[in-house]
């Protein structure tokens, strides 16, 4: 019998046989962006077309790796009924220059093998048929072979990078603010509770898990308020939570903030800079990382959209203030359904009129009214109409994308708060200030995407939590 | 009056005065890296040290941006009472040379501002004392500004921008998995379940607001099985949940979970060799990124893990099967409290020992009993004693690290068991496998941390949810 330690080496030869040897496999993607045929490949992917004719075979292949499919040429011979649209295939042959202008290369099959066979008469999807994404939405686990889903996620899941990268290279520490929290940050709308499901079961017996009752969280402002004090410029990048009954296509139970936190701010032009900063690197790095899957959108989706969205990329975000906001929409000739009133808080029709009569481009509205704002915010000094020193970023078709403020540092004016949020005042104390910025809102600004359920892999929602 | 135009146009320029013709803001890590010195610079951090001398006054200050602090150097005339360990300080000064080996740079001062003044007296963090772990875990508001919980954090933020990049950089689309689901992944341990604060004052009323029960997520694998039926390789970083009323140093509530899917895969070969590389691309990142930061670790809290970890990192994991590890067990001159018997689960103890035999070096265990594992494993049709292609990846003084395992992609294999999963097998199932890392542990490993409370920024367990 073979000693354990000569055992596992002997295994470690076995299975170790580099991949190298055996063969070249290749994504759609770099097949499509080869420059030089290549020998012998092997490519994976699902059927997207079979057209057969009498002397050739076509079949178009995706991975998922890019919007475009690999266009594959064969022997009739090679066709079976397994073949079919939706089905999973192997590819082995010759990447071949292509003759046709559409596409660079193809692939010229030796071998196909149908790794998964589909029951295309089950298959919800279509072959080239388009879609509605209210349609696609009943599949929360196949929507994403769809072209739209699929060219969507790509493109959130660079945008996610591309928000890791800004703060990464600008020297922010990322920090996990937790989900569970025992706080609520701002009285945000109603709260999710968790429970053991023990708890939930039997809730005669009221000990909690965490002794306290414990919450999904709203933001993780508090907790990164508490890590500027160490780190000066920190951000977190995670799914914040709403239980509000709200069917609205602005709305979801679960969904992405981006937040952000800077000590030694001196104004809220500091945050304003790093919003702009943030949504301009992050939109650009979006476009030329996937250039085709965002052209599905701003082809298909929203039209107007890129000609804006370039415009805005070029200049400077306007910013006015509350006041000025306010002045503008009683000069306005349209009616509101609310009467603009200094005090009151903007609805949408008049953030929606606000970003017009800026000629629908991104809009900081600052310092608001004392009264309006949570107690967080740092108190502006002014009179007779107090205000504090917040900002909220409105942008086209979506409304608030960025809401932002100094923090109220002086301890004096946060007196009879929270004990933890003054400790934070008492040991070093400086003006701080920072914001959020609501990631579906965001790709749905981008994209000109209508219902915030198409922007997110699994949207959560009342009545609904599918898969 | 000024026309609404005019007036927002008026206040841009008043308010973008660009900050370059104000003054040269540095971080404290900018500051020491300078190769030259510079002229009028001003930076902002909270003082770790004073020591007024009769010719000059030292200052230590440090803003989070590193371990090391810089030094200040001024004149005895520049102190004020309110310049105490702990205290935020605005200094402009120039920077020059310093005459000491110890540092590059020093920041000779010509004004210095007291920003926010610190209770040295009631702050819990002393000047130059090394606080034990458990000691500063008691203030999760303030223990970041801990040199030890410092580090921690700068460390974990390169760790996650590493494993992003490393995903993306091999062309895996990123997913956000949901938090709130209706499933459960692998019925592991205790869930916590979620309802509306309302619901869980009053539960006679029982409407879910998802209409179905919902829980915390205890694993993303479902999810992504979806994703990697479309995009070939994708990946999720997010918290993951268990309900354990656990005390241990290894347990969270709330903790991280790097997870990965590959479709096409042919052996489980292809799920270690992803396993291997993340952790050597990634922990080579963090020990270049923040070689200061991982030497507090290296030197302070666990001296042997750095020559251990290079020798890892240079040598390939080594592989047993389950079938081999029972048999190094069974030859043990140890007696373990569990006796080894093929057909149970491995005990840490077993892990341990396991790891130890091996060299004290990451071992990858594959091919477990059939009985033992989850439904969605793939039959390895083996007999007579019946396996799974499942792995685990354990480390010396963690254990398990990373579960992985090829899923089960027939279909008559997985009939009876869940609708969707079964849908997915219907249209293109592909040959598929992945694995998940705990985050936490991996910090723990590289780090050699005990406590797994000392590598989360706001630890959750049974009894505990401050902050």
């Amino acid at each position: 019998m073979l000693g354990p330690r000569r055992g596992w080496q002997a295994l470690r030869r076995c299975v170790s046989l580099p991949r190298a040897q055996r063969e070249v496999r290749l994504r759609v993607r770099e097949a499509l962006g080869a420059r030089e045929p290549a020998g012998e490949v092997k490519v994976q992917g699902w059927v997207r077309s079979v057209r057969s004719q009498k002397e050739v075979l076509f079949l178009h292949i995706n991975d998922g790796s890019s919007l475009e499919n690999l266009q594959v040429v064969a022997d009739p011979s090679l066709e079976n009924r397994d073949l079919t649209f939706g089905s999973a295939v192997e590819v082995q042959g010759k990447l071949v220059k292509s003759p046709h202008r559409m596409q660079n290369m193809e692939l010229k099959a030796e071998t196909i093998r149908v790794v998964g066979p589909c029951d295309t008469l089950a298959f919800p999807l279509k072959t080239k048929e388009r879609h509605p994404l209210e349609y696609v939405r009943q599949f929360p686990h196949l929507r994403c072979r769809n072209n739209t889903l699929g060219s969507l996620l790509r493109i959130r899941s660079e945008a996610t990078a591309a928000i890791h990268s800004f703060f990464q290279d600008n020297g922010y520490v990322h920090i996990h603010t937790p989900i569970i929290t025992s706080n609520d940050c701002e009285g945000a709308g109603e709260l999710f509770q968790i429970e053991t499901s023990n708890e939930a079961r039997e809730p005669a017996e009221k000990t909690h898990f965490f002794d306290v009752p414990a919450f999904l969280t709203v933001s993780g402002q508090l907790h990164l308020e508490v890590m500027a004090g160490a780190f000066t410029h920190v951000f977190t990048f995670g799914p914040t939570f709403r239980a509000e009954n709200s069917q609205s296509r602005r709305h979801l139970a679960e969904f992405y903030m981006v937040e952000a936190e800077l000590s030694f701010t001196e104004s809220l032009e500091d945050i304003m800079q790093v919003m702009e900063d943030l949504f301009k690197t992050v939109t650009s790095t979006v476009f030329s990382k996937c250039p085709r899957d965002v052209e599905l959108f701003h082809k298909y989706i929203a039209p107007a959209q890129k000609d804006r969205l370039e415009k805005t990329l070029k200049n400077k975000f306007v910013i006015i203030s509350y006041n000025e906001a306010v002045e503008i929409l009683k000069q306005a000739s349209q009616t509101f359904t609310f009467k603009p009133e200094w005090g009151c808080d903007l609805q949408t029709e008049h953030e929606k009129y606000l970003v017009k009569h800026c000629g629908e481009v991104p809009v900081f509205v600052i310092n608001y009214p004392y009264d309006l704002k949570p107690f967080y915010m740092r108190d502006n000094e002014d009179g007779p109409q107090h205000t504090v020193a917040a900002v909220d970023l409105l942008v086209p078709g979506i409304g608030e994308l960025c809401g932002g403020s100094l923090r109220e540092e002086r301890l004096p004016f946060l007196r009879s708060r929270l004990q933890r949020y003054l400790d934070l005042r008492k040991f070093g104390s400086v003006p701080h200030g920072g914001f959020g910025m609501g990631f579906e809102r965001y790709l749905q600004y981008i994209l000109g995407v209508e219902n915030i359920k198409d922007v997110i892999p699994f949207p959560r929602f009342s009545h609904s939590c599918l898969l």
